[in-house]
C-alpha cells in the first residue's frame, strides 16, 4: 500500500489516498492502529483516509493512533490539501474536503505550484458560557478571575468546537506547566474538561503559546488552541486582528475579524513516500 | 534517499544501503538526528548505514538517534541480516558483518527462502567482578547480596560487553520496576552504572523479564540483557543451557553452553521501504 508521511508543525500523519474501488481493508479502527504504531509501525498521530466524496472533491477520514476516529483536525487539512495540490489530483487552490465536521475549504498558499502554506476557515468561535461549556452565568467569559488550588487566575473562554481556556501570562517562563495543565483541564467549571493555553504577548502581532491538549497532555501544536488564542487575544485587546501565534512546533498566523470565522494559515511538510504491506489482513 | 525501515522486538531502525561511492552526506550525525525524529522525520530508535568493508561482507555503522553512534547492536544486526539475505546482496548464511565491537557473523535461519530468525554470536560473557565493573573483592558475582535503599536484593552481575544487573524474582508484577530501576542503574557499587533486568522463572527453559537500559529506562528489548539473564540463570542452576527468555517487545532464545559465547537468535522484521529526501544537506 503506498502512503505518503506528512506533519503540519510536528502533528505527523500518514496519508493513504484510498479513492474508490480499491481493495482496501475495511477495518480502519485496527489498521490506524498497526500503522500508527511508532516502534512497530510507520509511526504517526493519525492515519489520514481520502476517499471519494459526493459533495466535495475528497472525503478526509482520520484514524487516531488509538483506532478512534478524529471529526477534524486543522493540521492534518493543510497537509491533505498540499498533498492534493502538489500531485494536480485537485486542480485548483480552493479544495473543497468533506469531513465529519462539515464541509471545509482549505486554500492553497502558493509560489510558482510550491506549496508555502495553507490557510484554512477554522469557523466562527462560540464565546457565550454554556457554548463552550462552562458552568456560571450567562455571558461571556473574558479575562474571568478562577479559582485554582487556591490561586487565582485570570482566563478567557473560547470553543472552536472544542473548549479552550486561554491565559496570558508575563513570562510562559514562569508557569509550572505540567503542573497546572492538568488542575485546570480537569477543573470542575468546565464540565467536558478544557484545553489549555498559556500565552505570552511578544507584540501586538506575535504571542507564545504553550498548550496542554485535553486528553493528550502537552502537544506541539494545536490548531484550534492558536485559533482561540486569537480570538482571546482580540477580545482582550492585546493583539490585533491578524497575530503569528508561536507553538512548540513552529508558527501559526491567525486572523479573526471580530465577528465571522477564524483563519489559520500554516504550514504543511512531505516527510517521505513509501510502500507498507498490509500483513495481518 | 531509499531506505528500509524494519525492527527487532520493537527496536526499530532504518536501513539505508549506501555502498562505495555513493553521493551521501558525510555530516552522519545529523543526519541520523534528523531521520530518527519520530515528528519532524521518518523515526527509529537508530539509523543503520551499511557500507563497504574491506575485511568482511559489510559494515555496519549505527547513529542513534541523539546523533551518537553505538558500536554495536544484537537487535540491528539480525535486521541487517536478514535484508542482506533476503535481497541477495550477500548469497551465503552466514554473513560477516563489520562492527565497531569487530566482526559479527549472524547466521540466517530460512525457510525457502525466507528469514524466519536470525541466530548471532554474542561473544563470552565476562563474570569477574572487576570486569563487570563492579566495586568489591576480587571472584564472580552471583546470587550475592546488594543493599538498596535500605532493603536486601539478590543479584548476579554478567558483562556482555555493557554491564548488567540479574533480579531473580518470584513474581515480576510485584516489583516496583521505574522505582528500582534507576536506583540499581545509578548504584554506587557500579562505577560505570548498570543495565538492570528483573527475571521471574516460569520453567529450566523459559523466563521472562523487564530490562531498565542504562542511560534509556525501561525499553521493549535488550538483546545483551537477554544473554546476560540466560547466562545468570545457568550460573544459579535456575534454567537450562537453552532458554527463551520473553521480553516485553517478545521472544528471543539464548544459549550458553557455560564456558564460551552466548548465542542469540531472535526475529527480524521488515515493516516498510521508502524514499526520504535529504533536504539540509
Amino acid at each position: 500500500m503506498h502512503f505518503t508521511k506528512v506533519h503540519g508543525l510536528g502533528n505527523d500523519f500518514i496519508i493513504v489516498n484510498v479513492g474508490i474501488g480499491e481493495g482496501f481493508p475495511d477495518d480502519w479502527s485496527s489498521l490506524g492502529r498497526e500503522m500508527c504504531d511508532r516502534k512497530f509501525g510507520i509511526g504517526a498521530d493519525g492515519l489520514v483516509l481520502l476517499l471519494d466524496s459526493g459533495q466535495a472533491d475528497v472525503r478526509m477520514k482520520i484514524v487516531n493512533s488509538d483506532g478512534s476516529e478524529a471529526e477534524m483536525c486543522g493540521n492534518a487539512i493543510r497537509c491533505v490539501a498540499k498533498y492534493l495540490y502538489e500531485r494536480g489530483i485537485v486542480k485548483k487552490e480552493e479544495i473543497r474536503v468533506e469531513t465529519l465536521a462539515g464541509i471545509m475549504v482549505p486554500k492553497i498558499i502558493q509560489n510558482n505550484g510550491v506549496v508555502e502554506a495553507v490557510r484554512v476557515d477554522m469557523g466562527a468561535p462560540r464565546l457565550e458560557r454554556e457554548l463552550i461549556p462552562m458552568v456560571g452565568p450567562v455571558g461571556q467569559v473574558i479575562n474571568e478571575a478562577l479559582e485554582v488550588n487556591g490561586q487565582i487566575i485570570n482566563i478567557t473562554a473560547v470553543s472552536m468546537g472544542n473548549p479552550h481556556c486561554v491565559i496570558f501570562v508575563p513570562d510562559l517562563k514562569d508557569i509550572p506547566f505540567s503542573q497546572l495543565g492538568p488542575i485546570i483541564e480537569a477543573h470542575p467549571a468546565f464540565p467536558r474538561k478544557t484545553n489549555v493555553e498559556f500565552v505570552q504577548v511578544l507584540s501586538p502581532t506575535e504571542v507564545r503559546m504553550l498548550v496542554w491538549e485535553r486528553g493528550a497532555g502537552p502537544t506541539m501544536a494545536c490548531g484550534t488552541g492558536a485559533c482561540a488564542v486569537g480570538v482571546a487575544g482580540v477580545l482582550n485587546g492585546l493583539t490585533d486582528k491578524a497575530v503569528t501565534v508561536h507553538l512548540p512546533g513552529g508558527p501559526l498566523y491567525i486572523e479573526w475579524d471580530g465577528v465571522g470565522s477564524v483563519y489559520m494559515t500554516g504550514p504543511a511538510t512531505e516527510v517521505f513516500n513509501g510502500e507498507y504491506t498490509v500483513y495481518k489482513h
